[in-house]
């Protein structure tokens, strides 16, 4: 453990959260800012994290992990922004150029699904481990991924959550993706469960084939990930998940769909698919692990 | 560029290609040696090895690119192994543990695509990129993967080629994949055309409805290696990609199924799908480049 203190910024499409921490076990102060404009939100995060500097001191980085797309590449013009977001008002916002000015400090910057991957592998469900992937199934569908101990960006970040699958056998339903229509996330974030059933998911009961269908599309989504990173684990989180029945429907799912290709799964399931260990604490947690990074 | 002299075997299916090199210019001697019995095609090996040293002088380390599945995590007890290989005579056999004996060199391992890829990214197709994937199209599919300037293993390594994606509309051809059935490598290697035709390839004429289907599984192929590994480039290579009007097909498929997601592709397709620099070279190659690793 360090004793160092560290700033990270969750920066959610509905709200920043805000942190000052050591560790999962030394959080100083935190606070939520609604994302409203640019202007307005990043000043309140400014004015929090001068406020905690004064009563806890200074900090040795500062870690942001954020909604995207986002130019991670550090030779490019643009890297530290929020590029070309649907989001109102926040294309071209230069998080990481903002703060180096008002903070003078440090700064990590990477997606907020590679934040929490970071956080979860360092303080929860994927622990010690080299490689795994974290997806959250939520609003959309987004996966962090860690491969021989570094974090995957590539040319830009994976997009893995709009990787195409087959239908579920019959299933008429055309997705909501704006791009891709039935991509995976068009057919199995929690828009499309709004769409398809029209009601709030969380309204369907256990055992509606809502849950049938969700499982086989998370199951194939599972099987692709398995075969193109070859993970140690695959940590599923958001809100769609928090529906308990679907974990284990979505591992039988798997195992009936892989068929032993990657050797006799059957007995490791419940580590190699399994869910967050740090809770609604991964995203700003994930900004304190990215800033401790090296 | 090196002096120094490697050696490299392109461990394939039905035949190793054996070489010394010291680069794609510097190739002092190579050999086509049948796969038959373990026992006999390695000691073939060592004999062409030990008549080339004698002949050119020592080499600073050989390079083994294997098909697979093979074991790559130096802490296991089967490392350098083939492990699984439905090949008959070949389970489990320690290709790295017998050459470090009878050459007492220093060995890098990896996969063939791996292989293939590491040499078109140093001397071909793929040159100075920091993240490609090279993919093979042939009796199977295999994908070779850079991320960030490494080579991707994971807990195995990468068996892309299993990915599931969507069916063309209305293919009623189950697939040929003993695992999957109609997942990628089960509908669209030299087997599944072969089968869903009734014929050789490449007794089908251009303008064939085979080539319809067949570019647009390799699309959505292309499409989920973007999504997921976020390459600056893909390189198709294997049999099946020498039907020349294969390549632009793709090319037009992957537009109209990304739909401009990862931002306006068409004017970089060209470079973005393209097909191998090093022709039948690349195999022999990979295993010189593996060899030169640091």
């Amino acid at each position: 453990m360090t004793d160092k203190l560290y700033a990270g910024i969750d920066a959610g499409g509905t709200e920043f959260k805000c942190i000052v921490a050591g560790g999962p076990d030394q959080v100083r102060a935190h606070q939520k800012i609604p994302v409203t404009y640019p202007e307005a939100t990043l000043v309140a995060c400014r004015d929090f994290f001068l406020r905690a500097q004064a009563e806890h001191g200074d900090f040795a980085a500062l870690g942001i992990a954020s909604f995207g797309p986002v130019d991670l590449r550090r030779d490019s013009p643009t890297y530290g922004f929020i590029t070309s977001t649907p989001k109102p008002h926040w294309v071209d916002t230069d998080l990481v150029g903002y703060f180096e000015q008002v903070l003078g400090l440090p700064i990590h910057f990477d997606t907020d699904v590679n934040g929490a991957l970071l956080a979860e592998q360092r303080w929860g469900a994927a622990q010690g481990l080299h490689s795994a992937v974290y997806v959250t199934i939520g609003t959309g569908i987004g996966a962090g991924v860690m491969v021989d101990g570094n974090l995957l960006h590539g040319a830009m970040h994976p997009e893995a959550g709009h990787m195409l699958v087959p239908r579920y056998p019959g299933d008429p339903f055309p997705g909501v993706c704006p791009y891709h229509g039935g991509c995976l996330e068009g057919l199995a974030a929690g828009p499309a469960l709004q769409q398809r059933w029209q009601q709030n998911p969380k309204a369907l009961p256990d055992g509606h084939a809502a849950w049938e269908l969700q499982a086989h599309y998370l199951a194939m989504m599972c099987m692709n990930l398995a075969l193109t990173y070859s993970p140690q684990r695959i940590v599923l989180g958001g809100g769609v998940m928090e529906r308990a029945e679907l974990l284990p429907m979505i591992r039988r799912a798997y195992l009936a769909q892989i068929n032993g290709y990657l050797g006799d799964q059957k007995a490791v399931m419940e580590s190699f698919i399994t869910t967050p260990g740090l809770g609604s604490m991964a995203g700003a947690l994930g900004a304190i692990a990215l800033a401790q990074s090296p």
